[in-house]
């Protein structure tokens, strides 16, 4: 496809298209002539998932750089490229975490029998988000804490099931996206849900009555 | 309790705190000489809040004031006031979402039975994240979004039964608080689901293995 046709199918506008390839983060297509070339699926992917990055996970392009480079570094194997690419997804956080969030995280893993690296950034990341509930007031019990992981663990199964096998590009290039694109969608629902409850359990005015026993 | 203590238990330095008051975020405390004033617990959760909605949820202080208004706002019922409170956090998307991702969404809270305003701006901010994916060439079936739906249900009740009840200011900071601080938990949890998946699954070098029957 030429390069319109690029843009219409991604969504990404000509001029930022061009930038891409200047920037080196699209490859440049096959070339039919000094200014044409054309495009295909993969350029297409590709597109998506930078404004998958960039518009929903709020990266900078630098940081989409190194996503990319993780996924095409053919030498790795995939469970590895998709690891390093999806680890930077969580933001590193700013200071280390308490070791009673870390034992913590440490204890659900074993609980859920979940292989993760030990230096994983989302291990860190989740003990940071476990410290940032205990210093609101409002510290995640171990039983939440395991709820919420089988609940979680449940909804990663049915997406894994779903990723297209074959072809190493388009397993990376979906799983990532889909890990970005499905975040909003996940929370939205629970707002929802919680506007739901909230409706059924305080929606009189004034009172808060106790949640009904024929519910929840 | 002083402002020294208030800010030990809040996290939050004092000059922060000053600036807060200064801007009638937060109520000043009861005054005992011309600068000493004295503090309460409802202070301490005043400023757990601010700083969840800042660092955690990432809004302006503008948004913050919203927030704390529609809390504050006695004349209306908990549930609207809560409501009010809590749809700010999702934010309006940039267009309207296409009609078939607003169907999409009725018929899934229809076929979960929530009590949801046809006006709530999370209704919009899913249905603009359901766009995203479809733009992104990743639709999500509506199969798959009752499923993510059924599973938020379930943590949201569990959830909702922990909020304490009998004070109307603490039950909304509660509930907003709870609702910003546990979505980063459960981001990260899912990522690591994914990071434990993925390593059953691709954990091979080049080879990608499809998930086995045993497992998932």
């Amino acid at each position: 496809m030429w390069i319109s046709e690029l843009s219409g199918r991604s969504g990404v506008p000509i001029p930022t298209i061009k930038y891409y390839l200047r920037e080196r983060l699209l490859d440049h297509g096959e070339s039919v002539s000094a200014t044409r070339s054309h495009y295909d699926e993969r350029h297409v992917a590709r597109l998506r998932l930078i404004r998958a990055l960039v518009d929903v996970a709020g990266m900078s392009l630098e940081r989409v750089r190194e996503v990319l480079h993780h996924i095409d570094d053919e030498s790795a194997d995939l469970h590895s490229a998709l690891g390093s690419a999806h680890e930077l997804l969580s933001a590193e956080p700013d200071s280390d975490p308490s070791e009673a969030s870390m034992d913590a995280c440490s204890q659900m893993i074993a609980d859920q029998g979940w292989q993760v690296s030990r230096q994983s950034r989302h291990r860190r990341a989740l003990a940071a988000a476990l410290d940032a509930m205990s210093d609101a007031g409002n510290p995640i019990s171990p039983q939440t804490l395991r709820n919420y992981a089988r609940a979680v663990d449940d909804i990663a199964a049915a997406e894994l099931a779903g990723i297209p096998t074959g072809d190493r590009d388009v397993s990376a290039t979906y799983m990532v996206t889909g890990t970005v694109l499905a975040e909003p969608v996940l929370l939205t629902l629970r707002r929802l849900a919680h506007e739901n409850l909230s409706s059924r359990r305080f929606g009189h005015n004034g009172t808060v009555t106790p949640p009904p026993d024929d519910e929840s």
